[in-house]
């Protein structure tokens, strides 16, 4: 497999997947057309061309994906994939119901670049059980690609101790988590990103992650860790 | 209908319940047994000894429903019902595998006097797709005991325009939520309350709302506002 999975499409300051586009270009290779993945947003026209005039910059042209059968067409024969950020329960709903998911995990398997931002990278886990989305709509089930054997939590981010908020902290979510499943989660804070090539997962970009296990205390991985060995 | 929906249990810097312990022991009159719903933490046992050992100083005994047929009675036959905060997705699962949230329903309806905290809120309103909980687990459905014509979301914050996180804020979620859904928004911020009292429904507490609608600015509710004609 070939897999970028970013924590964030935006980082603060900068413009839009600006701080990970070199590695988004080394994932496409030569590829110079992108399938784009809107459902993430309502508005998924607007969000089309707006990754598009980003990836215009580049010299990558973008075709969006649409829910029917013209979209699923454009799947089966696309080059490369980029699943945008937004509402992940939005995103599962519909490609579930579009019959998508699982032409999506087939070309992700037989090696098709994916590249996922925050929603896009919650759906490349086993399930979205990880998400910090809102559930604004009920998919029939939360199971999702699985390209990678671990759960992801996109966004991470460290308790803050002045904060006079009594709402759970994400490190509260996470133990909740781990309460009712039995799934390793990588915390990948905003700026990081996992990258999948053939047997090899690195964690990339920076801030690094934090790794949540039933029954063990928290684990800090620095950019660059391995994370080939990290069960499911 | 006789509800106290608080937005969170604890307040910053306060004691479990201290900072609505008035209304609670006005809303239970001269009730002296309360029914307690734990299902929305992992430790069921340790949670109702926490709340027991609060209600104790209060001369309130405590009962705690267990997911069982003695829950069951309990619940049938309690003068009232606290519903305690947790996970939403947990607390709703327990309900609907257990078939107590017909029941819990159904007492609540015809008068018993219902306490909701956070999770316990979040399930008095139509659906708990307004939730800010991870879905950890999965429930066969979102639709909650509908005590209330419209949506609640605990635990609301403004958004912090000195935060460099890029997550999505409380508003944008909501935002999102009303794209996909048509009801009411109640966003209630800690310290803050839904009163139901027969027809008349109040905003109590500190610190006020903020009412999210499709198609209109969010609207901003002082504590003491008459939420009786929020439609749903």
């Amino acid at each position: 497999m070939n897999l970028l999975l970013l924590s964030n499409s935006t980082n603060h300051g900068q413009g839009y997947l600006d701080h990970a586009m070199a590695d988004v270009l080394s994932l496409l290779g030569s590829v110079r057309q992108l399938a784009f993945v809107p459902f993430a947003l309502f508005d998924r026209e607007g969000y089309a061309a707006k990754v598009a005039a980003r990836f215009a910059q580049e010299g990558v042209t973008i075709s969006a994906v649409t829910p029917d059968l013209a979209g699923r067409e454009l799947l089966e024969e696309a080059e490369a994939v980029f699943v945008g950020g937004g509402n992940t329960f939005r995103l599962l709903d519909t490609l579930q119901k579009t019959a998508l998911l699982h032409v999506l995990r087939d070309r992700a398997s037989s090696g098709m670049p994916y590249l996922g931002a925050s929603a896009g990278t919650n759906i490349a886990a086993p399930t979205i059980r990880t998400t910090n989305d809102m559930p604004i709509v009920q998919p029939a089930s939360f199971d999702a690609l699985g390209l990678v054997r671990f759960q992801i939590n996109p966004h991470f981010i460290d308790a803050d101790p002045a904060s006079r908020h009594m709402g759970e902290t994400r490190e509260d979510r996470l133990r909740e988590y781990l309460e009712e499943n039995e799934a390793t989660v990588l915390g990948l804070r905003e700026g990081a990103w996992v990258r999948v090539e053939g047997e090899r997962t690195t964690l990339g970009g920076a801030n690094g992650a934090r790794v949540f296990r039933r029954g063990a205390d928290p684990l800090e991985l620095a950019p660059g860790a391995d994370l080939s060995d990290l069960a499911g």
